[in-house]
């Protein structure tokens, strides 16, 4: 509808400026995610620079009964942030709300505009030597506001909670543009529904978060990480409750790592130091001191010997420096790429009560080894928060673009159906979005999914917001290739 | 209508048994809250023994278009859990429902049903090794259902949080009688909107809450206090900057009294040791220690030593015995007591950025004391999370009934003006229920209260939810006398 269009679009140019409606030219940056999966055509590119602004995008949108996409760092995993292929819809990139509007150290938090990308607004905390302890690996381009919309989760969720439990208010504008001005700080707040926890984790289809307070926490004195092997992931978990009670709340990172993920990296990237031999699970624990260094070595020596003597593991390595722990680190996250490098997989994103994860693992690595004989478990993951990237790769030999095609969804089915026997979660910190919409109207129950549907009805009811992500109000049509 | 609801009562009857749908004798204990400020009359009191009957009383209740406040322990302090006084709401009482379903200990994970009595659930985690951390001053009477519906606070929130942060999951039963079944015990679960948080806090207006999944944490290994006197508020929240970078996740309590608060305990308790001299100020720290009482002895003498230096404290006891430390903490418990043998009183629970409390406090005593002369300011309560229990108590001779009928209100709004210019909340920890929705709708932004009646309208379309309770979708007709 191009013509109808041409008034809804100059009055844009009136609201945020010419400048900022982009319709011409490369928009490849907007209009297809990082992973280049997922890609469509806007309506315009539009960029406001102010919550007002916002607004009135939201306003006009709504009079021109127009579908919006909300943006943030285009890092989705799952097909969340860019627009169908209709080029009706308009994508809302927050890009130029990128402040950090304040920090209040007496009260430990950080207003933060949407835009601001995660690492500029770690770096603002560290500034004021405070922490902001979200940390995930898309940080240099992901946002604060997308982050939020998704209930990010990362690396520091067993000690700090998800994004949802960092964040102490929000500023959203809703589909008619109204402004909700909830950005309060506070830790206690009692007055009615928490509209809050309602838009994050929504994924952009109940409104448009503009600004969040964030909570900050004091720098530790000292970091440091440890390795340790363990035969089983029985093994894995004795260690993680023996580390969560003598560590308590110091116990920052709990990543387990199988060997499959791990011989991959050594085959990929053999200069990454791999300071243990080969186990059958490896497990990288980090603990955050409030003393010292060497009272953290303290702590990693105690909890160690007593995993030890429990049996729990096999050997261990502390770090001797800062450099070590970082390279450990490296290595964690090696995973990913070095399974890129090795062809294309089945990545799973799921959560399963920490006590279930043994079962879990047993059961549905042996019924993928009988169903899809040679195909490896690249399984690693975030053991403490009960978070698995439980990833298939293609057997040895075999072409991956052939085993996707054949088989991805078997593979789908079967650990999504483990997941469900085992009360899981389909997705544990990636979200919905367009990739397991359908996925989740199977697997979700009914009366959840009614009320899900009543709430979107309530608060977006022209159906405009970010269409066809999560619920299936209406069919998104992006294709993923 | 005593004669349309004989079908009613018959068909409940049938659902949980005669002997648990209550009409006659003494019906106080259901009908008149604990501080017998408030009191109705119920059609019947049903005393539904699992979720399933739950359900057939909500789908009864729903056919014959009758109203359901829920209650538990009855020990709300806003008038949320008694009927009005038509006789035509069903009082559901969830006290049969109170057992604790299961203990998860690897996972950290307590399932109990919304009956349990708090401490009931506290009991049952420390028989298994683990720590519920959820702790108040009704805990031997509140029940699980009742501090998620309202997102109760408490003692220990510095470190983990408000009820809403110690929930993993629940079972909800909705208006119409389904069965909404979330009892995941995930940590990450990011699969569409986030029902939970909806839940908890809407004081049982969109539904009932039947059972929860409670987070645990290990016991730690040894508690200990200290007092440390304080001669401005500007000084304990540096010493709380202090102790948050010292202690870290350890500081488990940080609780302000004034002296006027301690000079009433003095008053009616003399026999209760005070062990420091009269301060303007006196904090009660509390630190939960991993490793031993050893440790925690030395954190405390590290931290108050360094506050003496930087100037934040003038004198500091640390408590040298299990005895001593429940004893600062009884000084504490003891403020309400004393208040309450004083006479009638104004309270506030109120909640400000940590940061803003300073100021907060030295202009609003200066305008009560303008405004009021010779009322007296008995503030006490958690300065870690932002609340303080902002009480008036009346001249030294005053008449309190004459001096509540005369200014209560103006008290109010004096204070609650002020709250909202320093960007606080009206009701950090206690709710709304049927004493602030009025004061709610006044202050609470338009676009906030919007959304919320959009959310109520969706989720419990025939507004038979508790009614009057929070939002002003009805009126609420008991009487505070």
């Amino acid at each position: 509808m191009p013509n109808q269009d041409l008034p809804l679009i100059a009055e844009l140019c009136t609201a945020v400026g010419a400048a900022h409606v982009l319709r011409d030219g490369d928009l490849v940056a907007y209009e297809r995610d990082w992973r280049k999966r997922w890609h469509g055509r806007a309506l315009a590119v539009v960029r406001p620079g102010s919550t007002a602004e916002v607004a009135a995008v939201m306003r006009l949108c709504a009079r021109h009964g127009v579908a919006v996409v909300p943006q943030g760092g285009n890092t989705s995993l799952v097909g969340g942030s860019v627009p169908d292929d209709s080029g009706t819809q308009v994508l809302l990139n927050l890009g130029r709300l990128h402040r950090v509007r304040s920090i209040d150290a007496a009260n430990l938090t950080m207003t933060v505009e949407a835009g601001c990308v995660l690492q500029a607004a770690q770096a603002a905390a560290e500034a004021a030597g405070l922490l902001l302890p979200l940390s995930l690996a898309a940080e240099g381009s992901c946002t604060i506001g997308g982050n939020l919309s998704t209930n990010a989760g990362g690396t520091q969720v067993l000690r700090y909670g998800n994004a949802r439990e960092l964040c102490l208010g929000l500023e959203v504008v809703t589909p008619s543009g109204d402004i909700w001005e909830g950005l309060s700080g506070l830790r206690k707040d009692n007055t009615g529904y928490d509209l809050r926890h309602l838009y994050i984790g929504s994924e952009g289809t109940l409104g448009v978060i503009t600004a969040a307070v964030m909570r900050l926490y004091p720098q530790p004195a000292a970091s440091m990480t440890a390795l340790a092997a363990c035969a089983s992931v029985e093994q894995c978990v004795a260690l993680l409750q023996l580390a969560q009670a003598r560590a308590a709340a110091s116990l920052t990172g709990f990543e387990v790592m199988s060997d499959c993920a791990l011989s991959l990296v050594r085959k990929h990237f053999p200069q990454i130091p791999q300071p243990l031999p080969p186990a059958a699970w490896t497990v990288l624990l980090e603990v955050s001191d409030a003393e010292s260094a060497d009272h953290a070595r303290t702590v990693f020596e105690g909890l160690l010997e007593a995993a030890l003597e429990a049996g729990a593991i096999t050997d261990a390595a502390v770090a001797s420096s800062v450099a070590q722990s970082r390279s450990m680190w490296h290595l964690r996250e090696s995973i990913s790429m070095a399974q890129a490098e090795e062809g294309l997989n089945i990545k799973h994103d799921i959560a399963l009560p920490v006590s279930r994860i043994p079962a879990f693992v047993a059961s549905t690595d042996a019924a993928l080894e009988q169903a899809f004989p040679g195909a490896r478990l690249v399984n690693f993951g975030h053991l403490g928060d009960g978070n698995l990237h439980y990833n298939v790769q293609v057997p040895v030999g075999g072409s991956p673009a052939e085993f996707l095609a054949r088989h991805e969804h078997a593979v789908n089915t079967l650990v999504y159906d483990a997941v469900q026997a085992h009360g899981g979660s389909i997705s544990a910190e990636h979200g919905i979005g367009a990739l397991k919409r359908d996925e989740l109207a199977q697997r979700k129950s009914p009366v959840a999914l009614t009320l899900m549907r009543s709430i979107k009805q309530a608060l977006d009811p022209g159906q405009r917001m970010n269409p066809g992500r999560m619920l299936d109000t209406a069919s998104i049509t992006a294709t993923d290739p």
